[in-house]
């Protein structure tokens, strides 16, 4: 079976063409796909298929097994993979994923190669039933006091299809972010639990994140957790609508558009193509 | 550039052809490639070249860029390689490592592919200043009394080609290795610190073994450490000359030979194999 592992700012995926290869069980064999000492190695497996409504469909599945909505870092990806495989032979494209359509653009090189990709993440979602979140389900939490064992934070709650609770801090360097990560990701608040950014502003142009995921704790990059981070620093009178966003993995332009989407763009790199075995991965 | 991925019990590695290859900085290469968020990943670089003076050389690099002497589950896998890419047509074959030649024998199934390999790891050396260890630097140091702040052991410390420090337990499952392996890795009495086993008996035939590596942590599998263990436990009668030995990532079958060398067999598993561009993974 052939594959090609594939990063956007570290998140890296084994993808697999569904169009001409048929893929049995993939729960079971994204588990072995990712396993990093006995598998390929990576954040999970993302499989690149027909669509009838959109020039193709993802599916990605966690390194656990269980299947994801969507992944930011991912869809640029399986856009670059789409162009390069001449399966898409236009810049602007529709994915189709478990979360619903997303337009990307495509930016390629001199040698028509893609280097950026830019999605359109959807609009935020505020009320707090959106996360879900206690209180009242019509009303935000932005900018709420969230208290911890010993330490209080401003926290700016909301959904990017998957909860986020966003704080700003001076220093993200010096956030001790295995303490204070998991007792966010578990507060009473959030009875589905909740993704944490911790964000230090460096101008109203930039930023610096780092990122705890739920059941992952810290990654090197989430877009929708970067995507909430725009919508947060501009509700809140920080940053502006266009930023940078400096994630432990690489780097984000994001723009949280006047008609309500966030629009990430980033890049997506191959590391690697190449054949596999499944049932030897799946013994 | 072409390359293949294999593991033996769990020890990863990217492997390169280097016979008709020409590879340049193996050692930022190795960095690069072994990365398991932006490379490949694994835990460093194997390169296979052609020798002098026997059917191959291998040269093996850490994950750090460091060049390591030898890898007996790494050697496994060249062997493998050799065989089935037809650059050695024989089941008996010679390998060259920075730690000298080793002998090895494969083991096929009716399809031809290699399954197990059995390796010539080298006689101990017991005397302490082979590890190094502190003290009297012809004697041995079996069965002495380690000591850290809370906590004593029996200790059986020998050198495979590298150092290691043996010590048998009732129940591997439950010691602290976190705890531990870094204090016994640092020890006073290892100038240049030492790897750790923490062993089991099952049977005279069976052990159960941990393993903290210097510098690496606890790791899902150490050939040398296997091989120091079945000496360790020959040597203080709690095993015989062959055992078997489950370590974390896996089985091996060992034999403390009469001649001196210990004899080590385990699988070695092809992952996946493909190209990838080094120019793109060393900006």
């Amino acid at each position: 079976m052939r594959f090609v592992k594939m990063q956007g700012i570290g998140n890296d995926y084994v993808y697999i063409d569904g169009f001409d290869q048929q893929i049995e069980q993939p729960e079971r064999l994204a588990a072995r796909v990712s396993d990093r000492h006995f598998g390929i190695g990576g954040d999970g497996l993302i499989l690149i298929l027909p669509s009838q409504i959109a020039d193709a469909r993802m599916r990605v599945f966690n390194a656990d097994g269980s299947e994801a909505q969507m992944c930011g870092n991912g869809i640029r990806c399986v856009a670059k993979y789409l162009y390069e495989a001449r399966r898409v032979q236009r810049r602007e494209l529709t994915i189709e994923t478990a979360a619903g359509l997303r337009q990307l653009q495509l930016r390629t090189d001199a040698a028509d190669r893609v280097v950026q990709v830019s999605v359109d993440m959807g609009a935020p979602r505020l009320q707090r039933s959106a996360l879900p979140m206690t209180g009242p389900s019509d009303e935000q939490a932005l900018g709420v006091r969230l208290e911890l064992a010993d330490q209080a934070f401003e926290a700016y709650c909301l959904s990017m299809g998957n909860p986020h609770c966003v704080i700003f801090v001076p220093d993200v360097a010096a956030v001790p972010l295995a303490l204070w990560g998991p007792q966010i990701e578990t507060h009473a608040w959030f009875p589905e639990r909740i993704n944490v950014e911790f964000v230090q502003v460096l101008s109203p142009e930039a930023v610096r994140q780092r990122t705890w995921e739920r059941g992952a704790g810290e990654t090197l990059a989430c877009g929708t957790g970067a995507s909430a981070v725009t919508v947060a620093g501009f509700l809140s009178g920080r940053t502006g609508r266009r930023i940078r966003n400096q994630l432990t993995g690489g780097e984000l332009e994001l723009y949280y558009s006047e008609e309500g989407p966030v629009i990430m763009t980033g890049p997506a790199v191959e590391v690697c193509r190449g054949t596999f075995v499944p049932a030897e991965l799946l013994t």
